[in-house]
């Protein structure tokens, strides 16, 4: 086992999932979340809850803390799971207390993950020999209905996994892939950072249902009924803009629709008919997620 | 009494509104449509049903026809209550049959509607000297909850109204104020162009819910529930941007909420509050209307 201690930060859907399982078999969790408010219900309860196909599984982490120093202290893989808005806060507390040969994984990466991160690191006098590493998106397909539960509806498949500096790709590929066997080694974080779906997806089906969500607190189904055949058309727009934009770097381009089938979350004959507005309403593990 | 005969293109909310009224009102009314499927029912019933204040009548416009020649012929008043879109249309229809005097009212004129429409007159060939004008907005808040049935909710108040070329704006307001009294004259077709509040609000809210209306069919309250407070900070900043360019043009600058106010459709307290949430959410006019 390459890995034996673990940092998560990051105590929502992806954070917690991850935790949860983790811990569930055999690594040593810490869970760490600057928002004390999602630690509070884990620590009442001892631990979070996993359904997973029909079963629940009870998971108690090594410790929860709102304190990064003792999440991070001594561990051989921090993973970060958390929006690239939090990047900033979590680099900067991180810079002073990282040591030579930790990893980090961000999962997600979002688009561009690795070099923002690193960049930062070093702005912030961090001289630790790190190496990271980014996923395309979540390793689960997953949702907390209420604290301290998580659903997981599937877990990601084919997730494609790439470090930067890329030398460091094949190695740590091949540790994440024990910890995630769903993992697969991309190129570059180019072909990551432009594999994300989730930036093509998701801005538009907000935009597009800002005023539903707002009206109703975002009880509807997201994928089911908020991607509508003229929110397809939008993010099948934006998705071109990407293809050019990977054709351009002299990446390979693969649509939207092929992403989500490799992914799991859609059927192969909605694949196959290359159309995103069925890749969507046929997505099995999305069903159910609201807004 | 200037006008007697009248042809009211477009037999949409507003269109059916203003040809069942002046019918009413004793004007000899024809009505034209292209979309043949909208007068069908209208001819079946032999007429329009006008609900206002409670109160239903019954109105038989002198004729119904899919056909532009016969509808024109002779009047002394052309109403286009159409969108901008059917205006090269109409004026491609219109060129060889309009006669000298005729006088066209744009209602509404939309943003730049007489500006588009004498250029597209001149560009089909129309050597006849019409006069064109236009309003805001349409003369009154209404829908059509089902075929030859229109519901009339106010009638706006404050109509702004201008001539072009603005030489004919004295006369031709004086003229249309005696079949619309809610019609005042505006500067220039420059002022009402750019107090359209239809173009600063209706975009946002179309786009803003486009999920929500496509999943529905549009059943829900499109001001009441649609327009929420981030469609309205949208709202907002597209507000802001008019005002700029109204500012540069050395025209008055008038906001949302107080041209909202003005047109009737919103209280007192909320144009003071300037919120151009408030003012919609307070919009008696407009609260039963679906999207």
């Amino acid at each position: 086992m390459s890995f034996r201690k673990i940092a998560v930060l990051g105590a929502g859907n992806g954070g917690c999932a991850i935790a949860a399982d983790l811990t569930l078999r055999g690594y040593e969790i810490r869970l760490f979340s600057r928002t004390e408010s999602r630690l509070i219900p884990i620590a009442k309860r001892g631990g979070i809850e996993l359904v997973e196909n029909g079963a629940t599984k009870f998971a108690t982490p090594y410790f929860v803390s709102p304190h990064l120093p003792p999440v991070v202290n001594g561990v051989d893989l921090i993973i970060i799971a958390a929006p690239s808005v939090a990047h900033e806060y979590l680099a900067k507390n991180l810079a002073d207390y990282l040591i030579d040969g930790q990893r980090i994984l961000l999962t997600p990466g979002h688009t561009g993950g690795s070099l923002h991160f690193a960049k930062l690191l070093g702005s912030f006098g961090c001289r630790a020999e790190v190496m990271l590493c980014e996923t395309v998106t979540l390793t689960y397909i997953c949702r907390m209905p209420e604290p301290a539960r998580v659903e997981v509806y599937r877990r990601t498949t084919n997730l494609r996994c790439a470090a930067f500096p890329g030398k460091h790709t094949h190695g740590l590929v091949k540790e994440i892939q024990e910890i995630f066997p769903n993992v697969i080694a991309a190129d570059s974080v180019l072909e990551t950072g432009l594999s994300n779906i989730n930036a093509i997806m998701h801005p538009a089906g907000m935009l597009g249902n800002a005023g539903w969500i707002e009206s109703t607190g975002g009880d509807f189904l997201y994928y089911r009924e908020g991607i509508t055949p003229s929110i397809s058309a939008w993010i099948e727009e934006v998705d071109r803009e990407r293809l050019e934009i990977v054709r351009l770097l002299g990446l390979k381009p693969v649509r939207f629709v092929d992403i989500f089938h490799q992914a799991g979350l859609t059927s192969e004959d909605a694949r196959a008919s290359g159309s995103i507005y069925r890749a969507i309403k046929e997505s099995e593990p999305n069903k159910t997620i609201k807004s």
